[in-house]
This record gives C-alpha cells, structure tokens and sequence, in this order.
C-alpha cells in the first residue's frame, strides 16, 4: 500500500513510517521538522541522540535496502498539501503531524492558539486535499483517549447510543478534553466526522492512550534509527519520565493524589494499530473511532510500579499543576482493535527493566532541570524563562 | 450594567447595544466592521439602507441623549482585545463578533479556514483577556441551535443526563453540526466550557435559533439606526428571504423537500434573551447554555405561511444545495430563557405583513441575482466569479 506518514520525523511518526516500509508498504513521510525547534524552544534535547531525518532516511535504505521518499513542508501551506498528495497519490494518510502536548499548549495564550491553528488548519488543509485529489484516500488520523475527559460512565469507541425520553440514537460520545491540546483533537474529530458526512471521505480516528517505550524492531537495528525519547516535563509522557527520574535519582513525581487513571500502550502496539487500521479501511463515507490503548493504569499505581523495581526510588506527590479529578471512575472500551487482530505487549517489569537499562546507558544527558513541572494550568502566562519564545 | 457588545455593528449586534443603551446599561460597541466587507466581497448589499457606525452613534445620542463608546478593532489582535477590556472594565461581554454564514464557510477551503481562525481564535484571545483582566465578566456568547444537528431524541439545552451500563453522567449533548461555520461554534462551546472548568470564568452560551424581523423599539426611532436586512443566499436568513422573494415575484426557494425544521425567534426576542441572561448571570466558573428560539418551523411550513399571505406566490423545490436531511424528527428543549421571564413574540401574520410592506418599500434594492443558492456542500470550491476574494 502506498502510505504517507504526516509528521514521520516524530516520536511515532518516524518508526511507523519504518514499520510500514519494513512490511512491504511505499512510503513517503511529510514533516515541517517543528518538533525539533520545540526542543530549542524549551531547551531540551531527546535523552536519545536522533539523526536528522535526511541521515536516518539514508540508513534506513543502507540497512533494509528500501527506499522512504520525503516531503520537507508545512501542513498550514495548502498548496504544498495538495501538490504532495497529487504527486505521492497515496491509498492511506497517518495523520501525526500536529502540535501534541497538553503542558505546551497551555504555556499562554500564544501557545494556545499556535496549538489549536496549527492543528486544526493543517487537518482542515489536509481535509480539502483528500477531497481534491482523490476522496478513496484512508485518512488514519490520531486522535488521544484525552478527547473523553474522565466522565463518571463508561467510554465506548467514539460514539455511545443515548435512550432519551423514549427514543434512540447513536451520537457522538460527549467530548470533555481538559487542555487546549486536547481541545484541538476534539476540533479535529467534528471537522474529520462532518467532511465524511459531507463529501464521502473515509476516516479512523484513534483516539490514542499514553504511549511508552521507545524501541522499535526496526529502530533497534541501528543507532542510527533511533526515535526520540521525551522526559522532560513539557513533551515527555509518564512512564517515560518515571523511568529517567528513578535512574537520575529523582522522586517520581506524582501530581496530586496519583489516583489520575489513563489508558495506555506500549510503543510497539502503536505501530501494530496502525497497521491494522491501515489494512483494514473503512467504507467511503464512513467515520469510525478506535480507542487505541491496551491496559488502563493511574499515576500513582504506575509510579509504584516503577519504584518496585529500583532500590531507593522515591515518590514525591506534587500539587497538581493541572486542572483534572486527582481520583475518578474510569473504564474505557478498547475492543475494536483487538477484534481487528492487535496482540498487545502488556506492561511488564521486563519491559520497564530495558527501559531502565536504555535510559541508564545515556544518563550523562539528562538535564535535571527539565523534570519538574513548569506548566501551570491555573495561570494563563507559565513563565519558562528566557526559553519560551512562541510569538 | 457596563457591557460590551462585540460585533456591534452586525445584523444583531447593533439592535442588540440600542437596546441595552435605552435600558440604562453603560454600554460600549467591539467591531471590526468586516460584515460591511463580506458584503462587499459577494456583491451585495442590505436590502434596508444603513449607516456608517459613527452615523448610527451619533444620531442615536441626539436622539436618545445616550452615548455608546466604539471600539475599532478585530478580536484577532490579542493586545488590542486585552487593552479594550482594561479600558472598558466591563461586567459583561456579548459576543456576536463572529462570521456566521454557513455557506459563506462552505465557499471554499479559503473561507472555511478563515471562518474557523476567525471565530475560534477571536474566541480564544477573548477568553485570555478576560481570564487576564477580570474573571468575573460575564460572557455572554452567541452560539447557534446548529451545534446539535437533528438527532433522532429530544435535543436538550447544552447538557444530557447519560444513563449507561448502570451509571449515570450529565455530560455535554452531542454534536452534529453541518458546515465548516457550524463547527466553529462547537469549537468555541468546547474552549468556553473548558476554560470556565480551568479558570473558573462565567459563561452563558446562547444556542439561537434563525433569526427574522428587522425592526426594534430603538432601530424603528430613526431610518439612521435601521440594522441590516440580507436577503441573499449566503447571509440572508430563510424567513427574511422568503419575503423578499414574495414581494419581487420569485418563487420561494425550499431547499429539497423542505421538511428541515429549525427553531426560530424574532429579531426583538434575541434582544430580550440576551437583556435576561445579563440580569441573571451564572456563579463564577459556571458554563450555561440556553436554546434561545421561540417556536420550530420546518422551511417548507414557512414557504406556505407567507405563500398564504401574498396573491400569486409560488414555491419552487430546488436541489438541496446543503448536505443534511430534508425531513426527521425534531423537538428542542427551550424552557431556561421562558423560566427568567421571556414573553415571546410568535410568528403571526401581523409581523409577516409588516416585513412584506417593509421589503416593498426598499423593493427597488433588491439585486435577483442574489437570491438563488450558489453555494454547493458538495464541491470544494463554489465559484461565485469574480465576487469570491478571500486570499
């Protein structure tokens, strides 16, 4: 199948676009390489050195023999979205390329609106082109489990049937998203459903649960493939940043009660999700949601997880920076992929242990000061210092 | 009560600040005057002669003795929004500074993506604003019953008790709305409530229902304070243009099979809602959302109705320009405005007979040319010639 991956310089983007290439698939990657000027922005650097994305294209052939073309462009730029779909004419679009941080978006109002405009033009850039250039094309689109808030009834997959006063339908599962980030997802999900409504296009939105882990069978063939590996407390998802902070010597650091329950998966399983939706399209004019995780977890179960597993680790529970329930009902539905095929590389204390083992290996680059939180949710400027620049 | 209308120079936006002026509320007017620029861009014009901004300021003061402060500049600009509220120390906004055309939105990726930068980022740096200057203001925003779509349930005003697998959640109604302008408006529902979760700012958000009428207890003082009159497909409101349609002689345009049924008001209820929301604000961090219509029409009801009321009138069903269903089920709570004391004024034949001798006495204005749809929901480009500038 001829794939594009939108946003393949990415912590995912890059070793999906690897996966799919690796299984046969043409691949072409679309990136305007922004993550890497956040890093500059927030002063941060992956914990795992990464190539620029011309040398790791390079090794990728050099290793595999296979060939990734490159699209060096800017969602926002339309023109560019349709001239690379006219020349790519691919079958399927992996939608990654959108501002994916919660703390980021909520810096000041400067990051808010970068985050939603960003987002939203560019998938709404995307949505003309698809319809364009050719309507058949799969717009598999990442959404996040984020979309749903923590609502006291259980998640189902996008949509939720309603008995109302004697009558039924089945409507959109009510969205309570909890950042500007998360709010720009939502925006993407009824700007995506609406245009399959409106001009037959065919969508999958997953909507994607906490991701971890970092090595992929292909980006563990070489240094060289390596994807990027986020700590810090801006960019750097959970387990990830417990991992690092019980190597550094850190206390986990637990926002308020620690009883926050998210859905999760390991990296591996996004690359294998993604295939599957890949593979399995849905019909023309058809939008359908995926919860795209395999085990729910809270915080503070995590963190103990982690601190089970090193002598000495500490847990510090910090005032919540963010506006969310610190102890909630969750149950979200997860079904819809493991009926397409997903088999699920459920946490493990092996899994931690090579994450411990990766994370130990390159610990003279960690930078202590990025692993507290410097984002409040409650304040509308967070000052960072002289690193936050966004105009 | 000090309130600042934006989008004071619009259809609703100047009735609306006459109104509040005459009731003795400190009021000041927010505009950008793009409406007067659509109108340009689409080659068309009010059908009601109206004045520049400083003409209608002036005549209303020697008329009425009162002055209404005008602030010239768009929401776009942050500091501009930041300053205007620092000068003007409002208690309320209301906000009608948005583009509210649904095919205007439809025309093509350009005006989609303006309409929704425009609206949603306008919205964003008002919220800042607001949480930056004073939290306690009162926003008063103006949301369109078109959120909701046309579920097959009973639509409620904002929020639904969910029952499902034996718990139970009041959570936000679902939404289905039908065009690039429509989800802007559940874009800003989605960012206001959150940000009243976040910083605890207080909101109502006014589902209206489509709009008729033109004149006001204040507009009708003076021809120098007559608010706009569209009756062009792309602004023009269904009741309004029907009339004009009567009074010229061409066949009233039903949309498909005309069973589209919508919630209506009066021009003269929107100001009394928008009056009753001021007076009973919400507690601080509250998010409230009223359905402000006063009856539901289907299209095809109202063609008859004005049919009924002019010798020789015909209707013509043309092809649904729109992508929606031309006939289902359709009952909308609209009990919370009623509960805080709104005495509506129906549709009677009175009003209907007002409005055709009104249109006749501008009759010689109306350009035919403007009357049929030439916005199509199924292209992503309408070509409306030379008029479609937006870069």
């Amino acid at each position: 199948m001829n794939v594009l991956v939108l946003g393949g310089d990415g912590y995912l983007g890059w070793p999906t676009a690897l996966r799919l290439s690796a299984r046969g698939h043409e691949v072409g990657i679309v990136d305007n390489l922004v993550r890497r000027q956040y890093d500059e922005e927030m002063g941060v650097d992956s914990l795992v050195p990464i190539r620029d994305l011309e040398t790791r294209v390079r090794a990728w052939r050099q290793l595999s023999g296979l060939r990734v073309r490159t699209y060096i462009g800017d969602l926002a730029d339309a023109d560019f979205v349709e001239r690379t779909l006219a020349d790519a004419a691919p079958a399927a679009v992996v939608h990654f390329a959108e501002q994916r941080s919660a703390p980021y978006s909520m810096i000041d109002r400067a990051h808010a609106v970068y985050t939603q405009v960003n987002n939203v033009v560019g998938t709404l850039n995307l949505l003309y082109a698809i319809a364009e250039v050719d309507p058949d094309i799969h717009l598999v689109k990442l959404g996040t489990m984020g979309e749903y808030g923590t609502p006291n009834i259980d998640i189902e997959e996008g949509f939720i049937e309603i008995t109302h006063r004697g009558r039924s339908d089945v409507l959109p599962f009510p969205k309570q998203p909890g950042s500007f980030y998360h709010l720009s997802k939502v925006h993407d999900s009824h700007n995506i459903a609406f245009s399959c409504r409106n001009w037959g296009l065919r969508s999958t939105d997953l909507n994607q649960g906490v991701v971890y882990g970092q090595e992929t069978e292909e980006t563990a063939l070489h240094s060289d493939l390596a994807t990027r590996y986020d700590y810090d407390a801006v960019f750097g998802t959970v387990l990830n940043r417990f991992i690092v902070q019980a190597v550094v010597g850190h206390p986990l650091t637990v926002y308020g009660k620690g009883g926050q329950t998210r859905g999760m998966l390991d990296i591996r399983d996004t690359l294998a999700c993604i295939e599957l939706a890949l593979l399995n399209p849905p019909a023309a004019g058809e939008y359908r949601v995926f919860n795209q995780f395999t085990e729910s977890f809270s915080v503070g179960d995590l963190a103990e997880r982690v601190a089970d597993l090193v002598p000495g680790a500490e847990i510090e529970h910090l005032d919540d920076p963010r506006v969310e329930q610190e102890s909630h009902y969750y149950r979200a539905a997860h079904t819809k992929l493991l009926d397409l095929g997903l088999a699920p590389h459920l946490l493990s204390d092996g899994l931690m242990a090579s994450l411990l083992a990766l994370v130990d290996r390159h610990r003279d680059r960690v930078d202590p000061s990025a692993i507290r939180p410097t984002v409040d949710w409650r304040r509308t400027h967070s000052h960072l210092g002289a690193t936050a620049g966004r105009p």
